[in-house]
Protein backbone atom coordinates (compact mmCIF):
# COMPACT_ATOMS: atom_id res chain seq x y z
CA UNK A 1 0.00 0.00 0.00
CA UNK A 2 1.32 3.57 -0.91
CA UNK A 3 2.81 5.77 1.98
CA UNK A 4 0.89 8.86 3.13
CA UNK A 5 2.84 11.72 4.17
CA UNK A 6 3.02 14.58 6.82
CA UNK A 7 2.46 17.50 5.50
CA UNK A 8 3.72 20.75 7.23
CA UNK A 9 1.98 24.11 7.35
CA UNK A 10 3.29 27.28 8.96
CA UNK A 11 2.62 30.53 8.32
CA UNK A 12 2.08 34.22 9.92
CA UNK A 13 -0.72 34.63 12.26
CA UNK A 14 -3.55 36.17 10.08
CA UNK A 15 -2.04 34.02 6.46
CA UNK A 16 -4.95 32.21 6.90
CA UNK A 17 -3.36 28.82 7.43
CA UNK A 18 -5.99 27.62 9.94
CA UNK A 19 -8.88 28.20 7.50
CA UNK A 20 -7.29 26.95 4.57
CA UNK A 21 -6.04 23.52 7.17
CA UNK A 22 -10.13 23.79 7.94
CA UNK A 23 -11.07 22.98 4.20
CA UNK A 24 -8.38 20.33 3.66
CA UNK A 25 -11.39 17.45 4.28
CA UNK A 26 -10.82 14.40 1.29
CA UNK A 27 -10.79 11.15 3.05
CA UNK A 28 -7.00 10.56 2.41
CA UNK A 29 -6.07 13.87 4.65
CA UNK A 30 -5.68 13.66 8.64
CA UNK A 31 -5.66 16.48 10.82
CA UNK A 32 -2.96 16.06 12.91
CA UNK A 33 -4.00 15.94 16.75
CA UNK A 34 -1.68 17.22 19.65
CA UNK A 35 -1.34 16.05 22.69
CA UNK A 36 -1.65 18.63 26.02
CA UNK A 37 -1.99 18.93 29.35
CA UNK A 38 -4.62 21.14 29.18
CA UNK A 39 -7.83 20.70 30.63
CA UNK A 40 -10.63 19.66 28.34
CA UNK A 41 -13.39 22.43 27.08
CA UNK A 42 -16.95 20.69 27.49
CA UNK A 43 -17.37 20.12 23.57
CA UNK A 44 -13.53 18.46 23.25
CA UNK A 45 -13.21 14.89 22.60
CA UNK A 46 -10.22 12.71 24.05
CA UNK A 47 -8.63 11.60 20.82
CA UNK A 48 -10.56 14.26 18.03
CA UNK A 49 -9.19 17.38 19.58
CA UNK A 50 -6.31 16.66 21.74
CA UNK A 51 -5.05 13.55 23.07
CA UNK A 52 -5.64 15.17 26.93
CA UNK A 53 -3.14 13.41 29.31
CA UNK A 54 -1.76 13.97 32.82
CA UNK A 55 1.78 16.39 33.14
CA UNK A 56 3.34 12.72 34.65
CA UNK A 57 1.89 10.86 30.81
CA UNK A 58 3.32 14.19 29.25
CA UNK A 59 6.66 14.43 30.64
CA UNK A 60 6.88 10.47 30.20
CA UNK A 61 6.10 10.81 26.31
CA UNK A 62 8.99 13.78 25.67
CA UNK A 63 11.63 11.77 27.51
CA UNK A 64 11.14 8.49 25.72
CA UNK A 65 10.71 10.77 22.47
CA UNK A 66 7.77 9.75 21.53
CA UNK A 67 6.93 13.22 20.60
CA UNK A 68 7.62 15.03 17.16
CA UNK A 69 7.75 18.38 18.91
CA UNK A 70 6.86 20.02 22.23
CA UNK A 71 6.03 24.03 23.54
CA UNK A 72 4.65 25.19 26.72
CA UNK A 73 1.79 27.90 26.19
CA UNK A 74 0.59 29.92 29.36
CA UNK A 75 1.72 26.91 31.58
CA UNK A 76 0.16 23.90 29.28
CA UNK A 77 2.46 21.83 27.71
CA UNK A 78 1.21 20.87 24.00
CA UNK A 79 3.19 18.10 21.75
CA UNK A 80 2.67 16.29 18.35
CA UNK A 81 2.99 12.77 18.99
CA UNK A 82 5.03 10.43 16.50
CA UNK A 83 2.83 7.28 16.81
CA UNK A 84 0.07 8.82 16.08
CA UNK A 85 1.30 10.95 12.99
CA UNK A 86 3.48 7.55 11.94
CA UNK A 87 0.50 5.39 11.96
CA UNK A 88 -1.79 7.64 9.74
CA UNK A 89 1.09 8.14 6.95
CA UNK A 90 1.76 3.88 7.34
CA UNK A 91 -2.43 3.78 6.33
CA UNK A 92 -1.83 6.16 3.11
CA UNK A 93 -2.96 9.43 4.83
CA UNK A 94 -1.42 12.97 4.36
CA UNK A 95 -1.57 14.02 7.97
CA UNK A 96 -2.02 18.30 8.22
CA UNK A 97 0.38 19.53 10.39
CA UNK A 98 -0.21 23.26 11.40
CA UNK A 99 3.03 24.50 13.32
CA UNK A 100 5.59 27.35 13.84
CA UNK A 101 8.44 27.87 11.73
CA UNK A 102 10.51 26.97 14.81
CA UNK A 103 8.53 23.72 14.76
CA UNK A 104 8.57 22.97 11.34
CA UNK A 105 11.97 22.93 10.89
CA UNK A 106 12.35 20.52 13.82
CA UNK A 107 9.56 18.05 12.23
CA UNK A 108 10.78 18.24 8.81
CA UNK A 109 14.49 16.46 10.03
CA UNK A 110 12.47 13.78 11.80
CA UNK A 111 9.89 12.76 9.28
CA UNK A 112 11.20 11.41 6.06
CA UNK A 113 7.74 11.35 4.32
CA UNK A 114 7.33 15.14 5.37
CA UNK A 115 6.64 18.32 2.89
CA UNK A 116 6.59 21.37 4.35
CA UNK A 117 4.34 24.70 3.16
CA UNK A 118 4.65 28.07 3.94
CA UNK A 119 1.63 30.00 3.70
CA UNK A 120 1.88 33.96 3.26
CA UNK A 121 -0.69 36.95 2.49
CA UNK A 122 -0.17 38.72 -0.67
CA UNK A 123 1.72 41.52 1.15
CA UNK A 124 2.08 42.73 4.51
CA UNK A 125 0.10 45.27 3.76
CA UNK A 126 -2.82 43.08 3.39
CA UNK A 127 -1.56 41.23 6.48
CA UNK A 128 -1.96 44.08 8.60
CA UNK A 129 -5.23 44.76 7.30
CA UNK A 130 -6.92 41.08 7.86
CA UNK A 131 -5.27 41.29 11.62
CA UNK A 132 -7.03 44.69 11.97
CA UNK A 133 -10.65 43.89 10.71
CA UNK A 134 -10.56 40.83 12.98
CA UNK A 135 -10.84 43.42 15.94
CA UNK A 136 -9.84 40.42 18.14
CA UNK A 137 -6.15 41.98 18.49
CA UNK A 138 -5.13 45.17 20.40
CA UNK A 139 -3.12 47.22 18.07
CA UNK A 140 0.42 46.22 20.16
CA UNK A 141 -0.32 42.12 19.66
CA UNK A 142 -1.04 43.33 15.71
CA UNK A 143 2.55 45.50 16.03
CA UNK A 144 3.92 42.42 17.06
CA UNK A 145 2.48 40.06 14.99
CA UNK A 146 3.40 41.83 11.80
CA UNK A 147 7.22 41.71 13.24
CA UNK A 148 7.31 37.86 13.82
CA UNK A 149 6.02 37.91 10.40
CA UNK A 150 9.08 40.21 8.89
CA UNK A 151 11.12 37.18 10.93
CA UNK A 152 9.13 34.45 9.71
CA UNK A 153 9.63 35.21 6.28
CA UNK A 154 13.40 34.75 6.62
CA UNK A 155 12.60 31.21 7.10
CA UNK A 156 10.46 30.48 3.24
CA UNK A 157 13.94 28.86 1.23
CA UNK A 158 13.88 26.25 3.78
CA UNK A 159 10.15 25.52 3.08
CA UNK A 160 9.29 23.39 0.19
CA UNK A 161 6.73 25.29 -1.15
CA UNK A 162 5.03 29.17 -0.75
CA UNK A 163 1.70 29.27 -1.57
CA UNK A 164 0.14 33.13 -1.48
CA UNK A 165 -3.32 32.84 -0.07
CA UNK A 166 -4.97 35.65 -2.12
CA UNK A 167 -8.65 33.61 -2.07
CA UNK A 168 -9.04 30.52 0.17
CA UNK A 169 -10.22 28.61 -2.25
CA UNK A 170 -7.70 28.84 -4.43
CA UNK A 171 -4.80 28.56 -1.89
CA UNK A 172 -6.72 24.55 -1.03
CA UNK A 173 -6.93 23.72 -4.29
CA UNK A 174 -2.81 24.38 -4.58
CA UNK A 175 -2.31 22.42 -1.28
CA UNK A 176 -4.21 19.62 -2.61
CA UNK A 177 -1.88 20.17 -5.91
CA UNK A 178 0.68 20.10 -4.15
CA UNK A 179 0.08 16.84 -2.15
CA UNK A 180 -1.35 14.76 -4.95
CA UNK A 181 1.94 15.95 -7.37
CA UNK A 182 4.24 14.74 -4.06
CA UNK A 183 2.36 11.16 -4.84
CA UNK A 184 4.05 11.23 -8.26
CA UNK A 185 7.60 11.33 -6.73
CA UNK A 186 9.42 8.40 -7.66
CA UNK A 187 10.39 7.36 -4.51
CA UNK A 188 6.89 7.22 -3.14
CA UNK A 189 6.11 4.59 -6.17
CA UNK A 190 8.27 1.60 -4.76
CA UNK A 191 4.96 -0.70 -4.82
CA UNK A 192 4.93 0.35 -8.42
CA UNK A 193 8.46 -0.36 -9.52
CA UNK A 194 8.10 -3.42 -7.63
CA UNK A 195 5.29 -5.06 -9.42
CA UNK A 196 6.90 -3.49 -12.75
CA UNK A 197 9.99 -5.27 -12.47
CA UNK A 198 8.55 -8.46 -11.25
CA UNK A 199 6.33 -8.68 -14.30
CA UNK A 200 8.08 -11.86 -15.91
CA UNK A 201 7.14 -10.50 -19.50
CA UNK A 202 8.96 -11.59 -22.46
CA UNK A 203 8.70 -12.60 -26.36
CA UNK A 204 6.85 -15.73 -25.75
CA UNK A 205 4.25 -13.99 -24.17
CA UNK A 206 3.72 -11.32 -26.61
CA UNK A 207 3.64 -13.94 -29.12
CA UNK A 208 1.13 -15.83 -27.84
CA UNK A 209 -0.62 -12.57 -27.19
CA UNK A 210 -0.58 -11.68 -30.91
CA UNK A 211 -1.84 -15.09 -31.78
CA UNK A 212 -4.57 -14.56 -29.59
CA UNK A 213 -5.50 -11.48 -31.09
CA UNK A 214 -5.22 -11.94 -34.85
CA UNK B 1 7.35 38.11 -14.52
CA UNK B 2 7.41 34.93 -13.17
CA UNK B 3 9.22 33.07 -15.58
CA UNK B 4 8.37 29.93 -17.06
CA UNK B 5 9.85 26.19 -17.01
CA UNK B 6 11.28 23.78 -19.68
CA UNK B 7 8.90 20.57 -18.89
CA UNK B 8 10.70 16.93 -19.88
CA UNK B 9 8.45 14.17 -21.03
CA UNK B 10 9.48 10.55 -21.15
CA UNK B 11 8.31 7.22 -21.64
CA UNK B 12 7.87 4.06 -23.53
CA UNK B 13 6.77 4.05 -26.85
CA UNK B 14 2.85 3.50 -26.20
CA UNK B 15 2.93 5.25 -22.78
CA UNK B 16 0.83 7.80 -24.57
CA UNK B 17 2.90 10.34 -23.88
CA UNK B 18 2.26 11.75 -27.45
CA UNK B 19 -1.65 11.79 -26.72
CA UNK B 20 -0.59 13.44 -23.05
CA UNK B 21 1.58 16.00 -25.03
CA UNK B 22 -1.63 17.08 -27.88
CA UNK B 23 -3.93 17.47 -24.91
CA UNK B 24 -1.18 19.70 -22.99
CA UNK B 25 -3.12 22.95 -24.67
CA UNK B 26 -3.06 25.95 -21.87
CA UNK B 27 -2.46 29.33 -22.57
CA UNK B 28 0.57 28.90 -20.28
CA UNK B 29 1.95 25.43 -22.23
CA UNK B 30 4.01 25.89 -25.47
CA UNK B 31 5.49 22.96 -27.17
CA UNK B 32 8.81 22.60 -28.11
CA UNK B 33 9.58 23.07 -31.69
CA UNK B 34 12.54 20.75 -33.26
CA UNK B 35 14.99 21.77 -35.93
CA UNK B 36 15.49 19.63 -38.77
CA UNK B 37 17.36 18.92 -42.03
CA UNK B 38 14.39 16.91 -43.63
CA UNK B 39 11.56 18.09 -46.12
CA UNK B 40 8.48 19.52 -44.85
CA UNK B 41 5.49 17.93 -45.76
CA UNK B 42 2.67 19.63 -47.47
CA UNK B 43 0.69 20.05 -44.51
CA UNK B 44 3.57 21.18 -42.49
CA UNK B 45 4.46 24.85 -41.36
CA UNK B 46 8.01 26.64 -40.67
CA UNK B 47 8.00 27.42 -37.22
CA UNK B 48 5.12 25.79 -36.16
CA UNK B 49 5.44 22.30 -36.70
CA UNK B 50 9.53 22.19 -37.19
CA UNK B 51 11.92 25.07 -37.80
CA UNK B 52 13.10 22.93 -41.57
CA UNK B 53 16.26 24.32 -42.35
CA UNK B 54 19.34 23.30 -44.31
CA UNK B 55 22.22 20.75 -43.03
CA UNK B 56 24.83 23.85 -43.21
CA UNK B 57 22.55 25.95 -41.01
CA UNK B 58 21.86 22.71 -39.02
CA UNK B 59 25.48 21.89 -38.32
CA UNK B 60 26.17 25.92 -37.53
CA UNK B 61 23.66 25.40 -34.80
CA UNK B 62 24.76 22.37 -33.68
CA UNK B 63 28.45 23.55 -33.68
CA UNK B 64 28.11 27.25 -32.07
CA UNK B 65 26.05 25.44 -28.90
CA UNK B 66 22.38 26.50 -30.02
CA UNK B 67 21.08 23.09 -29.65
CA UNK B 68 20.02 21.48 -26.33
CA UNK B 69 20.58 17.77 -27.99
CA UNK B 70 20.48 16.42 -31.48
CA UNK B 71 19.94 13.05 -33.42
CA UNK B 72 20.14 12.31 -36.22
CA UNK B 73 17.34 9.64 -37.58
CA UNK B 74 16.91 7.81 -41.23
CA UNK B 75 19.42 10.32 -42.70
CA UNK B 76 17.86 13.54 -41.16
CA UNK B 77 19.29 15.41 -38.40
CA UNK B 78 16.93 16.85 -35.52
CA UNK B 79 17.76 19.03 -32.94
CA UNK B 80 16.05 21.15 -29.72
CA UNK B 81 16.87 24.71 -30.40
CA UNK B 82 17.39 26.18 -27.12
CA UNK B 83 17.16 30.22 -28.15
CA UNK B 84 13.17 29.00 -28.42
CA UNK B 85 12.89 27.19 -25.89
CA UNK B 86 14.68 29.95 -22.81
CA UNK B 87 12.48 32.75 -24.55
CA UNK B 88 9.23 30.83 -24.38
CA UNK B 89 10.55 30.10 -20.19
CA UNK B 90 11.29 34.45 -20.25
CA UNK B 91 7.86 34.89 -21.43
CA UNK B 92 6.53 32.31 -18.51
CA UNK B 93 5.71 29.91 -20.43
CA UNK B 94 6.08 26.27 -19.65
CA UNK B 95 7.24 24.38 -22.67
CA UNK B 96 6.64 20.24 -23.19
CA UNK B 97 9.70 18.47 -24.81
CA UNK B 98 8.87 15.19 -25.34
CA UNK B 99 12.04 13.02 -25.68
CA UNK B 100 13.92 9.81 -25.07
CA UNK B 101 15.84 8.86 -21.40
CA UNK B 102 18.77 9.77 -23.49
CA UNK B 103 17.98 13.13 -24.87
CA UNK B 104 16.46 13.96 -21.48
CA UNK B 105 19.29 13.47 -19.29
CA UNK B 106 21.48 15.63 -21.17
CA UNK B 107 18.95 18.28 -21.45
CA UNK B 108 18.19 18.36 -17.75
CA UNK B 109 21.91 19.42 -17.17
CA UNK B 110 21.57 22.45 -19.65
CA UNK B 111 18.44 23.99 -18.67
CA UNK B 112 18.13 25.35 -14.89
CA UNK B 113 14.24 26.05 -15.12
CA UNK B 114 12.98 22.14 -15.85
CA UNK B 115 11.40 19.33 -14.46
CA UNK B 116 11.37 15.86 -16.09
CA UNK B 117 7.97 13.32 -15.90
CA UNK B 118 8.34 9.87 -17.18
CA UNK B 119 4.76 8.46 -18.16
CA UNK B 120 4.52 4.96 -17.73
CA UNK B 121 1.92 2.26 -18.37
CA UNK B 122 0.18 0.21 -15.68
CA UNK B 123 2.64 -2.71 -16.73
CA UNK B 124 4.52 -4.05 -19.09
CA UNK B 125 1.41 -6.83 -20.07
CA UNK B 126 -1.01 -3.24 -21.04
CA UNK B 127 1.88 -1.75 -22.67
CA UNK B 128 2.19 -4.61 -25.14
CA UNK B 129 -1.27 -4.98 -25.38
CA UNK B 130 -1.94 -1.41 -26.11
CA UNK B 131 1.23 -1.70 -28.99
CA UNK B 132 -0.46 -5.43 -30.08
CA UNK B 133 -3.98 -3.36 -30.29
CA UNK B 134 -2.56 -0.38 -32.69
CA UNK B 135 -2.03 -2.71 -35.39
CA UNK B 136 0.87 -0.91 -37.00
CA UNK B 137 3.91 -2.47 -35.70
CA UNK B 138 5.21 -6.34 -36.46
CA UNK B 139 6.11 -8.38 -33.74
CA UNK B 140 9.82 -8.02 -34.05
CA UNK B 141 9.15 -4.10 -33.41
CA UNK B 142 6.76 -4.83 -30.67
CA UNK B 143 9.37 -6.95 -29.03
CA UNK B 144 11.65 -4.78 -29.93
CA UNK B 145 9.78 -1.90 -28.04
CA UNK B 146 8.71 -3.83 -24.87
CA UNK B 147 12.42 -4.83 -24.64
CA UNK B 148 13.56 -1.30 -24.63
CA UNK B 149 11.04 -0.37 -22.63
CA UNK B 150 12.68 -2.59 -20.27
CA UNK B 151 15.81 -0.50 -20.27
CA UNK B 152 14.17 2.53 -20.01
CA UNK B 153 12.29 1.97 -16.35
CA UNK B 154 15.95 1.95 -15.12
CA UNK B 155 15.86 5.28 -15.52
CA UNK B 156 13.03 6.55 -13.58
CA UNK B 157 14.91 7.33 -10.36
CA UNK B 158 16.31 9.94 -11.99
CA UNK B 159 13.25 11.84 -13.17
CA UNK B 160 11.49 14.22 -10.67
CA UNK B 161 7.91 12.60 -11.36
CA UNK B 162 6.40 9.11 -12.38
CA UNK B 163 2.92 9.22 -13.63
CA UNK B 164 1.33 6.18 -14.35
CA UNK B 165 -1.19 6.82 -17.47
CA UNK B 166 -3.86 4.58 -16.61
CA UNK B 167 -6.94 7.39 -17.91
CA UNK B 168 -5.49 9.73 -20.21
CA UNK B 169 -7.62 12.47 -18.67
CA UNK B 170 -6.37 11.66 -15.47
CA UNK B 171 -2.58 12.07 -16.81
CA UNK B 172 -3.23 15.39 -18.10
CA UNK B 173 -4.63 16.39 -15.27
CA UNK B 174 -1.67 15.12 -13.13
CA UNK B 175 0.45 16.79 -15.53
CA UNK B 176 -0.65 19.71 -14.63
CA UNK B 177 -1.26 19.52 -11.41
CA UNK B 178 2.65 19.21 -11.54
CA UNK B 179 3.55 22.00 -13.57
CA UNK B 180 1.37 24.28 -10.91
CA UNK B 181 2.92 22.34 -7.98
CA UNK B 182 6.27 23.28 -9.43
CA UNK B 183 5.33 27.24 -10.12
CA UNK B 184 4.91 27.52 -6.18
CA UNK B 185 8.70 26.67 -5.19
CA UNK B 186 10.20 29.54 -3.42
CA UNK B 187 13.11 29.75 -5.88
CA UNK B 188 10.26 30.48 -8.57
CA UNK B 189 8.91 33.29 -6.06
CA UNK B 190 11.97 35.65 -6.49
CA UNK B 191 9.81 38.57 -7.07
CA UNK B 192 7.23 38.25 -4.61
CA UNK B 193 10.30 37.85 -2.16
CA UNK B 194 11.62 41.11 -3.22
CA UNK B 195 8.05 42.68 -3.48
CA UNK B 196 7.38 41.65 0.28
CA UNK B 197 11.11 42.59 1.06
CA UNK B 198 10.58 46.16 -0.32
CA UNK B 199 7.28 46.87 1.37
CA UNK B 200 7.91 49.81 4.00
CA UNK B 201 5.39 48.42 6.68
CA UNK B 202 6.08 48.87 10.10
CA UNK B 203 4.52 50.13 13.60
CA UNK B 204 3.40 53.50 12.68
CA UNK B 205 1.64 53.12 9.57
CA UNK B 206 -0.16 50.25 11.33
CA UNK B 207 -1.30 52.95 13.52
CA UNK B 208 -2.40 55.27 11.24
CA UNK B 209 -4.24 52.69 9.30
CA UNK B 210 -5.92 51.07 12.37
CA UNK B 211 -7.02 54.69 13.13
CA UNK B 212 -8.86 54.63 9.84
CA UNK B 213 -10.41 51.67 10.58
CA UNK B 214 -12.25 52.94 13.88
Amino acid sequence: MRKGMLVIISGPSGSGKGTAVKKLTRNDFALSISMTTREPRPSEINGKDYFFVTKEQFLEARDSGKLLEHAEFVGNMYGTPKDYVEAQILSGRAVILEIDVEGALQIKEKVEESISIFLMPPSFEELAERLINRKTEDLDTIVRRIKRAKHEIEYINKYDYLVINEDIEKTVSQITSIIDSEYLKPHRNKDFFDHIKGENYDASTIILRTNDNT
